[in-house]
């Protein structure tokens, strides 16, 4: 990771956790007045959303303030704090709806209860943690939403900042459904797959974020169209190179993944290696796609028919030229230097990282 | 009912449902720009939303609009709908926390795509039903925000109304996590149940969208604190004879209900009469509490105990007497004669009601 955008990420993230903090400060307090319960449910939903995490998309609120005002400030901060909102609701719901166990090295929301119902020998424990988790994701939005009304903004703008709030979570919950029905799909075509990632990926953790950002700062709408055009390429490239590490995970570490193999996720590298694959390329994939008990050997043999069927080739590919439009779209426009800056280098971070 | 009460009750529910109808039809053709499964999902969404109800609480938001500005309008006839739609996310959810195959007296929104993917022959049908649910749930909570921001008031008010929208929701999740302890416990106090009855009923259904229509009104604190001394009385009383209902069913048609007892559901009417009957009836009773298999012998002996025991006359009582607060709160006011006239006679209505 460039120096540059580390530093600039650090002094960020440790803003925006701080202010995350003393809002949920104010809401246990807050909370304490109805019940201890729920007085103990949001400092749970606080240790949730403060584990560690880039706190990328609140990072980029900060970014798209910047582009055109210079600096920021406690008030776009505190505004920024509403997208990890989101984002930690959205965790709460999809660990729920993919009964993952754990989330950010942890234990996923869900089974926190879970796990405390059946000490207490309580028999319905599975369905219990699922219960209050939808219950804390429902919650943890409406903070959301708060946290930004509050932020001290004038009327005028957060108004306008609330709207594209609800237009994130609406083009979300557009990827969300995409991508729940790709799952069940025996056929996929690469405008599927690009189209889970514009709006899963790209719209709700680039492109929302920083428009969010800029209308906060009074943007109109070129500025807003030129923010798109950076974010929506690199958001499509950081999802292709996030797929390429779920199958052959980090060089440095020489860790790999499997699960994106084992579990059949429906990525562009193995949609293009199952097209321009010939047959016995073809069957060493399908040998492990969705296969739990696939072995270590037939695992490698599926890596190798990627690379060799040339998938691997198109994807980086792609991911680079997508890469590259996103950079040459910022380089037109006139954003502050510093966050033009930033957003070159986590645009090369984005597509070349390891981990 | 009582002929001016349902007159206005028919009159409004029109208007209500016209304006949510209208409301979905616009979001048809925004999502459609997005993928046309997200189109499908929002006129599903709509189906959900209109199904005969008595749409209570965008009601009572146009009366606590009323109450102080004499007659209602187009804007908040708008703004009204957000509760509504507020109800539809809520429903969509408690049906996946409980298990619910159906709603309104047709499918559950969750088993309406569980249904459909069986039909495809997908393993995964009733976990592909509930995520579905949940994303459908968490875009619906947008779109109530939503027609709430877009009703066209002015903004000074909507951002106190929309406060408020949030403050609702917080305050309902509350509840729903004390209900979910609740069910849980293997003790309970009536301060237990009294209070999932202020937050789940009472707060949530009358206070709430009471107050919302009055800060449209440009309501003060007093005027605000005016109807909750309305409000929360009557909210309690309603859910203390919904719990008689509930065991004891509708005189009317004679048909009594018994899943409260099977479910072994913690109402004050079963605690009273677990902590006030003799030995044989806290029997009758435990036999039946949580027993699906009790038989219509065992179920009568529960309600013979329930009876016995004074429990029924105690909970009747104590809704008679909480109705009479809320009523005497109102007459104190000098809110409008019209909304003043409709709201006492659904104080009636709520706690006299057979179905």
């Amino acid at each position: 990771m460039n120096e540059f955008f580390s530093s600039e990420l650090k002094k960020y993230q440790t803003l925006i956790e701080r202010e995350i903090n003393s809002f949920f400060m104010k809401k246990e307090k807050e909370f304490s007045l109805h019940s201890i319960e729920s007085k103990k449910l949001v400092s749970d939903m606080n240790e949730f959303t403060l584990r560690p995490g880039k706190r990328i998309r609140p990072i980029l609120v900060l970014m798209g303030f910047k582009a055109l005002k210079g600096k920021v400030d406690s008030k776009v901060i505190k505004a920024a704090c509403a997208l990890e909102l989101l984002q930690s609701y959205l965790l709460i719901h999809d660990d729920v709806m993919d009964e993952s166990p754990t989330r950010r090295g942890k234990t996923a929301f869900h089974k926190i209860y879970e796990h405390k119902m059946k000490k207490n020998k309580f028999i319905k424990a599975s369905r219990f943690g699922e219960s209050n988790a939808i219950i804390a994701g429902d919650l943890m939005h409406s903070l959301a939403v708060e946290i930004l009304l509050e932020c001290g903004m004038e009327k005028e703008l957060l108004f306008k900042a609330v709207k594209k709030l609800i237009e994130i979570n609406k083009l979300t919950a557009v990827g969300q459904q995409l991508d729940l029905l790709l799952e069940s799909k025996k056929d996929f075509t690469k405008k599927d797959v690009l189209k889970v990632q514009e709006y899963k990926t790209a719209k709700y953790t680039i492109e929302g974020p920083l428009q969010l950002g800029a209308i906060l700062a009074g943007a109109d709408e070129t500025q807003l169209k030129q923010l798109s055009d950076y974010a929506v390429p690199i958001g499509i490239a950081f999802q292709i190179h996030d797929d390429i590490l779920g199958v052959f995970g980090s060089k440095e570490t020489g860790k790999s993944s499997s699960s994106d193999l084992t579990e059949g996720k429906k990525t562009l590298l193995i949609l293009k290696a199952l097209e321009k694959g010939n047959l016995k390329q073809k069957n060493a994939l399908n040998a492990v796609l969705g296969n739990k008990e696939a072995t270590e050997n037939q695992l490698n043999e599926a890596r190798k028919a990627i690379l060799e069927s040339k998938s691997l080739d198109y994807s980086v590919n792609l991911a680079f030229t997508l890469s590259m439009d996103s950079i040459n779209a910022l380089n037109k426009t006139s954003f502050n230097e510093e966050v033009k800056r930033f957003l070159n280098e986590m645009n090369s971070f984005l597509v070349s990282r390891s981990t």
